[in-house]
Order: structure tokens, then C-alpha cells, then sequence
């Protein structure tokens, strides 16, 4: 059991949490929660650390066999940490390794998968693709909410520059509530040639945009679209703005000048999908 | 000027901010921020706190008469505060009156309107009404953004049940983006008897909940409507989800067990309109 906050281990979890750079580095992201680990795919788990009280918790529930909700998670959580391995850590140790006020006492460490643009076009000429594209999104809540969305709308991918927020940062992941391991996410080098890159494979580009005039919700969409989102407070650059096929509207009642990013993301991702 | 944190009206701001039981007593609440404070109806306002920084600013853009957007604000920041009065407190007292990281340098402490729910039913039988209820939500921000996207979606009332979180609370209210001001909410003793209420009013009541078979794209929806949100973990109370006329769903693909709470408001409040 690891009972010292001076480990290079726990220091190295502390790193994952707080730097997009040391997740960049090594390729990998820490997820916090019981859901979190019973999500994650195997093959992409790195480490597991528990907190003692939760090794207890675990324990007790096996030996016991209750059959309440609690100890069926608990259960099922036992056979998952049989097949990855885990390391037990003390309360103090766990609660500097976590990211929330009230720890449930398990972290995973897991390996972020890549993708590349081409996957998503090369020899699939004729098939439905959704695709939301973000430009400079800030708040972790709503990059996480999107990404949660994204898979409820049945998008294929999210682009994003690279001034939007990671996708690795705790708040985000936390947000998914689990879509972060399903949700594919590319962060863009080049926006703007990458936007041109799907449109060469016929993907009808949409901008929510305040000069719009036509009605989302008056479109016939294409089976290949995309919808590009921009900052909270400034909504999308002129650059990336001016690469959309068309500009969409989202009609707004009372002295509303904008909805939040994630609402009107959600509102345009299940029209256009 | 007040220099000390100690003084008794600054003290009070701290239980604005921290307490709804002080926000319920006083009938106010503290709504810091610059847009917060132009939006602020004039009637409402009881006080404003002016930190010592931005009372500088404001007079160097007044007295220079500068024509860009920053300087713009201030000067229509300055023609307000001549007509609401304010008091300067030292920057020290500014950051212990604020609940932000970053505080602007302006706080309003704004009168509560009451509303009841007779002013929405009462002689308004034929008319237009769309109701959001609330039951149980517990994340500031997404009920700061559901009071906003209600507005933006033309409704006119939210109820929410007492467990929800107080629309007073200082996160709710910069999430609203100013919506606070005209969003009329009501928190009900006794929701169940109030839908009846809606019910007797002839307003149609819709539920998203899990055992819904009815796409929500694919109702035709009356002029009289209300729609149900429940708690952003367990959904609506059995009590409530059974005073819904028709369960809706909301279709997802993927993986996902449920949309965040402020999205599926928005999608189906943007339907339902």
C-alpha cells in the first residue's frame, strides 16, 4: 500500500490532473469514479488505484453477498479489478491524487487513443458521416457535455482546434459520464485545412451563426454534415466562419443574445444527424 | 468608502452569496458582474458596490471619452450608476464580497420577484402557455442554463419543486447570462397539486422519461403545454413522472444512459414551443 504523498507514482497522478502537457507526454489520462472505471476498456488501462476504504467496501460486499444495488456494483467492480491488477493507496494519499471534493476512492489511469482525419474519409465515400468541429471552446463542462451528446446524436467525431479546451482535463472527462472512451476526438493542428479536407469528401459544412437567416430546423440535411460550434463568448473566428457551406440560425424569443455552446450544439447535432 | 471586512453590510453580502435561507428573509440576492448590473431592472435594485479599481476605470473612460468597446460599456456603466447611487469598498473588501475568481468590481443586490401561479392561469384559458417543471435539479449550472434557454425558447413559466436548487444561488445566476431578470420561476410547496393546477388549465403535461416509446420529434403539441425535468441523476420522482398526460423520448444512440438535465430541456423546450 502506497502511504506516502512524496511517491513518484502519486506525484506523477497529480501531473495527469493538473497538466495537458504531462497527459500529452505520456499518453495518457487519470478518470476518477466507480463509473469511470467500469467504462474504461480494458485494453486501455494503464493503473488502478484504490483507496483503502474502498478496498474494504469491496471486500465486505463480496464476502457478504448482499444483493442490493450498491454491493452488486461493488461486486462487479471486484471481477473487473481481478482482470486489470490494482494498487491500494491510503485515505490521505487517495484524497492528493483526486481531483473532487468527495472521492469515491477509485482512479484509473488509462491510455488516450488517437485518431486521424483519414479513418473517417479514406473509401467511405458514400456513407452517412456526422462530424461537430469546435473552435476555441473554453469551459470544460461544456466540451465534456457535447462529448456526451456527440454519442447520443450518433456523431462519428469531434474536431477541434487546438485552443479548445483538452478533452483530458478532469472536468471534462468527469462531464462525459463515460463518452470520453467512445466519442472520437481529433484536436486539429489546422482547422481551416482540415474543414477543407472534409468538404472534398462531400461533407456539407453548417455554421451556427448570428448573420444566419435560415431556420435550423427548416433544413433538409445531407447524409454527410457538419456543424461547427465556436468560442462561448465570441462564437466562431471569421476564418472558420467563412469555410461553412451554410450559415444556420437558431431562433431566439425574449432579450437572449446567445444560448450556451452546449445547448445550441445539442439543439443543431439532433437536427442534423 | 468601506475599507473593512468587518462592516456589517459587507458581511451581508457574504450571506447573499451564501445562504438562501438570508436571500429568503431579505427577498434579495447579490448578482455581481457588469452585464449583470446593466441588465438589472432599475426598479429592483437596492444596492450597488462599487470596488475602487473600476470606479477608476469608469471615470478615466468617462473623462478621456475614449470610443472603444471596453470604454463604450463603462460609460453607460456610469450613466446608470448616477441613477441607482452606490458605495465604493477598497479592493480587499471587493474580493471578500465576491464569489468569482476574477471579480469584475461590481455587485447589485436585487429585490426577488415573487410571482404566482394564478397571474399565468387566470383568465388566460385560450392563450398560449408553455410551462418548464423542475423537479429536484441539483447542479447550479444547468439550472442558470435552463432559465436561459426557457427564455430563448419563448416560455413563459418555470416551476420547480422546493428540492431544487435556490435560482438565487450566485452560480445559477452567471449562468443565466441574465435571464434571472425575466425568466419568471415559481418553487411550488406542493408541485404534484400544481400540475393538477396546469392540468384543470388545459395544459397538455409531457414527461421525458425512460419508459417513453414517442419520439419527441414526432408529436404535434398543442398551444397549453408543460414539460418535466427530474433530478440530474435519478430522474422524476414515480409521484410526479405519474401526473404526465404522455411520456416523450428522446432517442440516443451509442452507449449513452441519459442526456445531461440542461440539454434535454433544451431540446425538448425547443420542440415543445
Amino acid at each position: 500500500m502506497i502511504t506516502s504523498t512524496n511517491n513518484d507514482r502519486i506525484k506523477n497522478i497529480v501531473q495527469l490532473n493538473n497538466s495537458s502537457k504531462a497527459r500529452h507526454i505520456q499518453n495518457a489520462f487519470a478518470a476518477e469514479g466507480i463509473k469511470m472505471f467500469m467504462e474504461a476498456p480494458l485494453l486501455c488501462i494503464n493503473e488502478v488505484y484504490l483507496s483503502e476504504e474502498l478496498h474494504d467496501k469491496i471486500n465486505i460486499a463480496v464476502r457478504y453477498d448482499d444483493d442490493n444495488d450498491e454491493a452488486q456494483l461493488l461486486k462487479k467492480c471486484a471481477s473487473k479489478l481481478k482482470e486489470t491488477g490494482y494498487e491500494e493507496v491510503s485515505a490521505q494519499v487517495f484524497k492528493k491524487m483526486s481531483d473532487t471534493v468527495t472521492p469515491q476512492g477509485i482512479l484509473t489511469v488509462v491510455r488516450r487513443e488517437r485518431h486521424r482525419l483519414e479513418e473517417f474519409l479514406e473509401g467511405k465515400d458514400r456513407s452517412d458521416l456526422h462530424v461537430l468541429i469546435l473552435e476555441n471552446l473554453q469551459d470544460p463542462g461544456n466540451m465534456g457535455t457535447m462529448i456526451r451528446t456527440a454519442e447520443a446524436a450518433g456523431y462519428d467525431l469531434i474536431i477541434a482546434n487546438e485552443g479548445t479546451v483538452d478533452m483530458y482535463n478532469p472536468k471534462v472527462i468527469r462531464s462525459t459520464m463515460g463518452s470520453i472512451y467512445r466519442m472520437p476526438v481529433i484536436y486539429s493542428h489546422a482547422l481551416a485545412a482540415d474543414i477543407e479536407r472534409l468538404k472534398d469528401a462531400g461533407v456539407q459544412v453548417y455554421a451556427a451563426h448570428l448573420k444566419a437567416k435560415r431556420d435550423y430546423r427548416e433544413i433538409s440535411y445531407g447524409r454527410r454534415t457538419a456543424v461547427m460550434i465556436g468560442n462561448e463568448g465570441n462564437g466562431l473566428s471569421d476564418e472558420i466562419a467563412s469555410k461553412a457551406d451554410e450559415y444556420i440560425k437558431i431562433p431566439m424569443k425574449g432579450q437572449v443574445e446567445s444560448l450556451n455552446a452546449s445547448v445550441a450544439a445539442a439543439l443543431l447535432m439532433f437536427a442534423v444527424s
